[in-house]
């Protein structure tokens, strides 16, 4: 195994990966910090949109490590965390290099510039996975090249673009993903199938996604409540796709508050949202794939049921493998 | 992501499970380098019996890192380079910390004594996953101990064990893997399923298995070679486990030369062998399942084909994810 830029950028990737569609509506970001002598500080990944930038989470830990000052550890909010390491950084950072997956933001946004931080710290090295397209944020590189901090950019380039995919997508226009949930030899009927660790991250992404899409079939069949209880999140809207119109009310999906459920044989109505999640087997599968951009495959490693997950599409490429504490969360296009 | 012993002893285990199989007779071992500051020196593998051990290897990486001095890097032959580190060291291990999956060797077998290196190269502290059951290789750690190398146990010593295991069963009586190659969607007939690279892999741990079993079906069917030309390996032993005894001799399977093909409706014959692998499908699972040790899955990401890989074993537990050039390879139980 060789030990070097790719290699710190990797572990910021991965950890990036954890998070990937919980952001919303901020991209899925990494950060490694490393000592001049390249130890390995920190890595930490952006987690959830008002949580701490990448930067800032991996600056923080870096910090705690470096100091053993742990008064910063209780400090959530970003700005706070800013305010603290430019007051007590006493110049740690002058010899650290920073891996971020993304150019770091130079708009002062929910949370102060990373860019600025990094420039108040004074750290010695950026090196940049994916550079920012976002008009408002983008400049960092500028700003870091401005206070004489050295910059490299373009370090596994391919796989940072391929973890702000989704991000680009619903900033330009909107990010359909496919999700679905197969035991190992291919079957997703007869019942639960993955673990509850899982189920909590399909909760989690539910509750960032501002629409779900479900079959009629499904609907009847399984009776839902498509919601994020296992993480006390928020309920998104339902696009139910189906030529029949009339469903049985009592289903728990109906009784769910502050949602909207849309009844529809199109699927036009997507182009309202923004983050789009559809849930299904293969039927919704051939309905939906040319409108999909990302796929969201959960993997238990079990054996049973009979329906296969038969579709048209023949190949797909493994973007993220996640082992979680039984299961495989796997991201592919 | 917290970086402590774990995270070092997890990045051992995670490059020693690419040779999980290839070791064989000698355990699959990882071991990892770390300086006084903790930076990653290296971090290597066991790749094959007769190359050097994994510490040997992580030295080695270590040494170049630390000195530039490349000229150890010709050096392929075990005894060589512990010559060569021994001469050369100039005690610059003295702050560094070793961690190793399993406890080193200290006995003088096809290489020389891994702990008798630590020890001459003085190395500051030693992290051991799973204890040398093997009363010829054991008191690796008593060694260090003697030298005033500090020495602690049991670092992710679960995973190690885990890591260890097809080790221990092929050391004390055999170890039996089953492998099967499928796709996304459980299925495993219609032409070839995998990435050349997967196959390489598969060739490679025939080469080094010395019983492959497969189904009498499968032999008229499919009329397999099944040699490791891909890695220029030897071909190992065959048994074809068949009611039928009699085969068209024209399969390309019966004119390898240097190899036994028996054909038997018994499964007897496995015990006069140390490393077994079987190929097949769903049947040959269920078949020879109450002989099987642990399970090697290979899943192409992909949709097509008809029959399903449905058997009536439950439940697996995932054991390792690798992620090749296109598709994944996971150890199972």
């Amino acid at each position: 195994m060789v030990i070097n830029s790719e290699f710190f950028m990797n572990l910021a990737l991965k950890e990036a990966w954890k998070y990937q569609g919980l952001t919303y509506p901020n991209p899925a970001v990494g950060c490694c910090v490393v000592s001049e002598n390249e130890t390995i500080l920190s890595v930490e990944a952006h987690k959830k949109s008002g949580l701490p930038h990448a930067e800032v989470e991996a600056l923080k830990s870096a910090y705690i490590k470096l100091t053993n000052d742990s008064k910063i550890q209780t400090l959530t909010n970003s700005a706070d965390i800013h305010k603290y390491l430019i007051k007590n950084h006493n110049d740690i950072f002058k010899n650290c290099s920073v891996y971020t997956t993304l150019e770091p933001c130079s708009h002062i946004g929910k949370t102060p510039s990373c860019a600025d931080l990094l420039c108040s710290l004074g750290v010695k090295k950026v090196y940049v996975g994916a550079l920012d397209a976002n008009p408002e944020a983008s400049c960092g590189n500028e700003k870091l090249l401005n206070a004489n901090i050295e910059v490299q950019n373009g370090i596994l380039q391919n796989e940072c673009q391929e973890l702000l995919y989704p991000f680009d997508r619903w900033s330009e226009n909107k990010f359909v993903c496919f999700k679905w949930a197969q035991r190992l030899n291919g079957t997703y009927d007869d019942g639960i199938i993955t673990s509850k660790e899982s189920r909590k991250n399909v909760h989690d992404m539910r509750d960032k996604c501002d629409l779900l899409v479900i079959g009629g079939e499904t609907v009847r069949v399984d009776r839902p409540t498509l919601d994020a209880r296992l993480v006390d999140g928020k309920s998104p809207d339902i696009l139910i796709y189906s030529r029949q119109k009339e469903f049985d009310k009592t289903i728990p999906l109906f009784e769910v508050k502050n949602r909207k459920v849309i009844i529809s044989d199109k699927l036009d109505i997507i182009d309202d949202y923004k983050n789009i999640m559809i849930e299904g087997g293969a039927n919704m599968f051939e309905a939906t794939c040319d409108i999909v951009d990302r796929y969201l495959c959960y993997i238990a490693p079990k054996v049973g049921g009979s329906k296969v997950f038969q579709t048209n599409m023949e190949e797909f490429e493994i973007l993220n493998i996640l082992q979680d504490d039984k299961d495989i969360i796997m991201w592919l296009k």
